[in-house]
């Protein structure tokens, strides 16, 4: 039981348009100095996109013939996504806790193999109603969390701050998932609540009729609503079923636009998955 | 004497062009397998000019009153700066270690407060003959090193992997000079050698001559070598300096474009500095 309270809270920061990256690391500075663990997981999506816009290389994404959406990353993308995950956003956060008094501490998936996993040697996708195969994309999963890392810094006083790019079994540079990887992050450090913070209050019914948030899905009904969800909403809850099955008790989606974002979601507000 | 041999190595891997990035990654998992270890730092300035072109805030450089140029940096060139030196040049050095099986972890000075030091309130340059002060500028220099972070990633079997920017004392991210960081860095470890390697063989008497190399400098004179060098090359006989004066027994300036730069700066090739 003692155990289970020490847990820490596992935040993962959406990287969608207007979220309140200042109110976050506001909640996030009251919350650790109460005396809770966290681990933040962030996203960087929009501002990539920006980015390669600006750098003459602009984005594309593509969907998988199971029907999820992802980002095409060519190595050349994937310069770009670190950019701006490791460097603007991800020192950004550090930056914004360090000035709250939090020692937060940055890292990428590829820092002392953080998230480990396999590059995907091939992705089937569909483009204009056929079926095509990419073998050049940099992408897979997060399968191994390097615990004892996040262990040694969460007991010397560190917030880690954790952003994609993982690494591939084979030392690439791999794009995987930010919310599945949060969820393998949460579930590796026995986390009891994953918050998913995002620019919508949760799961929407009737998107983006932000009235028809559905607030509760209990854990034995989390497949059904992968069929409700759009786009990247569709591996958020994907993500807190991998999350429930690896022992998290319950991950809430909530808004990260608003005032004390994480403590509303601890509150109930959003769409609570499990428990 | 037992503590001295287990004294980390630091490697200062310079920003110019023309660097060897793959070879110098060759030479650290050599070394590294030896059991030697290591702590890198590195820097990005000529991606950084690129960069900062391409996203439409081209670089400008300022020289202060005492002689010496550094990055005007603004706050947009900031985060462009951490664009390319957290994200891209880091994680590539990252990803290139860890394939050769090295298990590097990468930091900014923001990052658990590593390198800490004061905000320079205003910096007094001279332009077109004139002096002037600015003061909306990031820049500072390190004056605490978080050693106990940096023995621990050590003892734990990790390869630091080290980029500026720094943190102030009030947590705002700093740009601050790589080679005088690594210098701080080196004696904070009480590293007994540091390896500079940059575009060059070392401090050249005349300047852009490679033949005219300045083999060796005796500790008590480095302070008159510090006028013989030029522009970039200044704060790293500079850097050198206060690393003698720090502890560290000798500083290599080398040539980061050849084969095992980092063994041939060890056999005494380049410019050696003290000792």
């Amino acid at each position: 039981m003692t155990e289970r309270l020490s847990a820490p809270l596992v935040v993962k920061i959406g990287g969608g348009d207007g979220l309140d990256l200042d109110r976050i690391c506001d909640d996030l500075a009251e919350i650790s100095s109460r005396g809770t663990r966290l681990v933040v997981v962030h996203g960087g999506s929009a501002e990539t996109n920006r980015v390669a816009e600006q750098l003459g290389h602009p984005p594309e994404f593509v969907t998988s013939v199971s029907g999820f959406t992802s980002r095409r990353t060519d190595r050349r993308t994937l310069e770009i996504f670190q950019m701006v995950y490791c460097g603007q956003v991800n020192k950004g956060l550090v930056e914004r806790l360090q000035q709250r008094g939090v020692n937060a501490l940055g890292l990428s998936g590829l820092d002392g193999r953080l998230w480990e996993g396999p590059r995907k040697a091939a992705i089937r996708i569909v483009k204009d109603g056929r079926r095509m195969v990419l073998r050049d994309d940099y992408t897979g999963k997060v399968e191994r969390v390097n615990l004892k890392l996040l262990r040694d810094l969460l007991d010397s006083g560190y917030l880690p701050v954790i952003a994609p790019p993982a690494i591939s079994y084979e030392g690439e540079a791999i794009n995987v998932d930010g919310d599945r990887a949060a969820a393998r992050t949460a579930a590796a450090l026995a986390a009891d609540t994953l918050v998913i913070l995002s620019n919508v209050p949760g799961l929407l019914e009737d998107f983006p009729d932000e009235s028809s948030l559905i607030s509760s899905i209990p854990s034995n009904r989390v497949a059904e609503f992968i069929d409700v969800a759009q786009d990247r909403m569709k591996k958020k809850v994907l993500g807190a079923q991998e999350a429930l099955s690896g022992g998290v008790r319950r991950v809430v989606l909530a808004d990260g636009r608003v005032e004390r974002p994480i403590q509303r979601a601890l509150e109930g507000r959003g769409t609570v998955i499990g428990d």
